[in-house]
């Protein structure tokens, strides 16, 4: 038995608690003790000594050298003590908070068991019908269509269609948005994903001036209610982006606080140091960042995440959010779920993000390691199968299970190079890493034009103008985006259990009940490999065999 | 090497900021890899795929089959990325969020490197001076002394001495502890812990009637007053008991929730069904659990807290604080720490307490796995140093280093057996343990009656009538105490760096700077074992020998 393997810790993704009492178990152990017998002795804290349950564990996944085993028990009680045993091959221990051990004195348990103390009110997650079957369209708005009649054209120094710089305006706005709203339904998305819309110097206006006033090269507000209330008509939401970190070194604010030192009531929204430098985003001196750790700061953040609420939106996605303070964002997701307990805050992390999905910062985040280990294995094409259902099985289990409905799960974004052209152009690689986006669990995100598809490298370039001149081409890939998204919406790929393995150089991705559901199987190989059954959707499947970077979904 | 073992997390026990843009670092290994080099390439997050440093990690313990690597980073920068480079043996390896791999392409490390998104305001631990000094002394006050004059003795039902029964009154009060308070000046402890002293129907007050009267048997407000003045004038803090996870079944609350249903406003303080059935603490239903999650009934507690600070005391001790709504000790410590930031917040917790050490609830917790494992080693007499030792090292690793301070050490509480009597009246062996609690960092707490020394069974047999006439009777045991006391208050043991290990049966503990402080041998064999050196403090040497379960200290 590989002893130093295995894991487990109370109240983190490894132990969470389920309605009605029932509490969900998971243990870690070597990939090598897979065949291992887990079971699990629990039972009511304060008599587990005398009165005690047992249930065997099942494999759930296999990720890299690790495994990992899972229950659910219930108990009539909140209060949950537990001890693991796993017999492997001749070898057997138990394993307590104490570590493992060869004997257990049950006796003295109430030393070292793993407890779940209690289960409270604010442990339960709460995730909306809408969030399950959500498929997000991502909108830069300045690249998307230009609905707005009779506006000051001025400022526009793209033309359509050509090349954008760090400094193009190309003239799409929230009318253009509107116009399109029956194409977007068309395609099946129910959600819009917009990048910021407020006041601000530049075409991607991540720096903001005026947070209470739209943009006016992309409208007025009268165009954002438009823009809500159509969108609601065709059952589809509105995210906006928050960006909080920082502003625009033209904000009021900021001038103010910059002008006047210490005499500004805006000094302490804002690190200055003692010679007058300050903290800002990045390497850019113009956005400088904002301290909502200072009440009246955070206090004026919340308010206008509160406005936009009040408007009709539907969530915020929050930019740069792991470089805010946590005691902010504590505060922020009280004042926006006690009146809006259906909206979501989405944050913008690239990285481990456990410490902001506690339950009391955000609901989700952006899954961009999702993102690149799709990339490694269809863009880049470096990982085979049984790498890339590693990754996506070991991603699974880095927070709490309840949570994954709300991963925001996306295979590109104006802050990446677009999937295709990562993938050298190759269709048939992006049409399998769309499959395998919506048959991940959690929100399916995509990036505006990715129907066309649109190509792009790295920004300015993944921000190119939607080309509308293909929107009547209805083409094999547009299909295929339109039959994905279509089922992505089911019942099964909305709230199935997920299971991600390998076999034959194919990902095979199951979503579903036990007898009924969905299965999508990848070829990542080089060679052609065998499968047969009715495809629901498919691309690449030739002759009763997936092609190399092809894929097949099918019922089982 | 052991792939399997290697372990880090950002935001953790295993990274954490300090003062001034440093960051302290730690990576888990198995315990054969001990030899292996450690890098870490660290640099600034928007930038590190181009600039970086590296620095090599030293071992700072060995801990069961793991050990961990150490070491403090600093930048210019409140923002880091990282990524570890292992080299044991023949074998080498990177780590990153990705895992362990073979290669490490740096150009995009953005992907997956380990970062410190930024370093927060909220994220920074304050230790006042007192807590790093702290020896607290934990008073059961109906046993302790009786002190108040001309006062109501009709309820006391035990005479002083003999042993008491789960419904015995012995008549110990709050102006018996100011009588003793030149005692415990003498003794030399700096702290003194109470268990309940609020309006309650039992002997050991866990079950409340009214927070906001001290229970007439212990005395009045005015005597509160007077403890506190008195011991503060004396340099001795006052940490009270918290009991908010229940409250009596004769609260007014209780009775009016109980008694007019739905059209009590204190019927959401509590968890009643349909029935008419309520949850209440362990098997306990005279003890109604609170519902502090209700905004009325936190903020009720909230005051509560508030109204004893304000008194002058110094900090509250937890009762069943892990079966508390997290959401609630958020709300509780805001208040609190706004107005009192120098004032303690330690939870009553028997078990991995992560969950509630994130420096936004409490403080610190009782530890009691500390407890058990220095009971398993001195009075059990179950493990030898090596076991010991792996213990304490693996309980330091379990939160973040700079919480260390304010974890409250101890033998032995109200809750537990006496250590002296499972150490079946083995005093070497306490004053062994006591040597051990003195140099674990943290806070040391003995509970009354160490010093004489009290034995005791579990619960009310740990709660026997302080022995006063004893109290002239200075003997070794005592004597030791009070040396031990002294020295725990020195700089060596209030700010000493600790290092734990053992070798030739003994336990072997460090605290101070790199060239002075002192060091604990603890004979944990059957066999006398030499040790030279000049005491500073000792029991059971002789002849230039440690006797089994004695302990020498000396300075190094």
């Amino acid at each position: 038995m590989n002893r130093t393997a295995i894991y487990h810790l109370n109240e983190s993704a490894f132990a969470e608690p389920l309605p009605g009492n029932r509490f969900f178990l998971r243990l870690r152990l070597g990939k090598e003790d897979k065949d291992a017998k887990v079971v699990v002795h629990y039972g009511k804290k304060y008599v587990f000594q005398d009165v005690r349950l047992k249930k065997e564990m099942g494999l759930a996944s296999v990720s890299g050298p690790f495994c990992h085993f899972e229950t659910t028990v219930e108990l009539n009680d909140p209060r949950l003590a537990y001890v693991f045993e796993i017999t492997s091959g001749d070898e057997h221990c138990f394993y307590s908070e104490r570590g493992v051990l060869d004997e257990y004195d049950f006796s003295l348990a109430y030393e070292d068991f793993f407890q779940y103390s209690y289960v409270r009110q604010s442990d339960a997650v709460e995730v909306p019908e809408w969030v399950h079957r959500a498929v997000i369209y991502q909108i830069f708005p300045d690249r998307f269509h230009e609905g707005k009649k009779g506006k000051d054209r001025s400022y526009i120094n793209l033309k359509w269609g050509d090349n954008p710089t760090p400094a193009s305006f190309a003239g799409g706005d929230l009318m253009g948005i509107v116009e399109k709203l029956p194409y977007l339904q068309d395609l099946g998305v129910n959600a819009i994903y917009l990048t910021p819309i407020f006041l601000s110097p530049s075409y991607h206006k991540y720096d903001t001036i005026d947070y209470l006033q739209i943009d006016p090269q992309l409208g007025e507000e009268e165009d954002l209610k438009t823009l809500i209330a159509s969108a609601h008509e065709k059952g589809i939401r509105i995210i906006l982006d928050a960006v909080f970190n920082h502003i625009s070194d033209r904000s009021p604010f900021f001038l103010d606080a910059k002008g006047r030192g210490k005499d500004s009531p805006y000094r302490d929204w804002f690190f200055f140091d003692e010679e007058g430098g300050y903290q800002y985003f990045s390497v850019c001196p113009s956005m400088p960042k904002l301290n909502p750790f200072c009440p009246s700061c955070g206090d004026y953040l919340k308010k206008v995440a509160l406005h936009y609420l009040e408007m009709g939106i539907d969530g915020w996605r929050l930019d740069v959010s792991d470089e805010v303070d946590h005691a902010f964002w504590k505060d922020f997701r009280k004042s926006i779920k006690s009146a809006y307990p259906d909206s979501v805050i989405i944050g913008e992390h690239w990285h481990n993000a456990h410490a902001f999905l506690r339950g009391d910062e955000f609901d989700g985040v952006m899954n961009y390691p999702l993102t690149y280990a799709i990339v490694e294995a269809l863009a880049r094409k470096k990982i085979d199968a049984r790498a890339l259902a590693d990754r996506m099985n070991g991603l699974l289990l880095r927070y709490r299970p309840s949570l994954t409905p709300y991963m925001m799960n996306l295979l590109d974004s104006h802050d990446t190079h677009r999937f295709l052209t990562l993938a050298s152009g190759d269709r048939l690689a992006l049409e399998s890493a769309l499959a395998i986006l919506v048959f991940s669990p959690g929100m399916s995100c995509l990036y505006y034009g990715t129907e066309v598809p649109m190509e792009g490298g790295y920004d300015p370039d993944s921000r190119r103008c939607f080309p509308w001149e293909r929107e009547k081409a209805e083409n094999t890939h547009k299909t295929i985006v339109k039959q994905l998204i279509s089922l992505r919406k089911s019942d099964s790929l909305s709230f199935g259990r997920v299971s991600i393995s390998a076999e034959n150089g194919l990902l095979h991705v199951k979503r579903g009940d036990s007898g009924n559901g969905y299965e999508l199987l990848v070829n990542l190989s080089k060679v052609p490999v065998k499968a047969s059954g009715r495809p629901t959707i498919s691309s690449g499947y030739v002759g009763n065999a997936i092609q190399p970077y092809g894929f097949l979904i099918r019922r089982y």
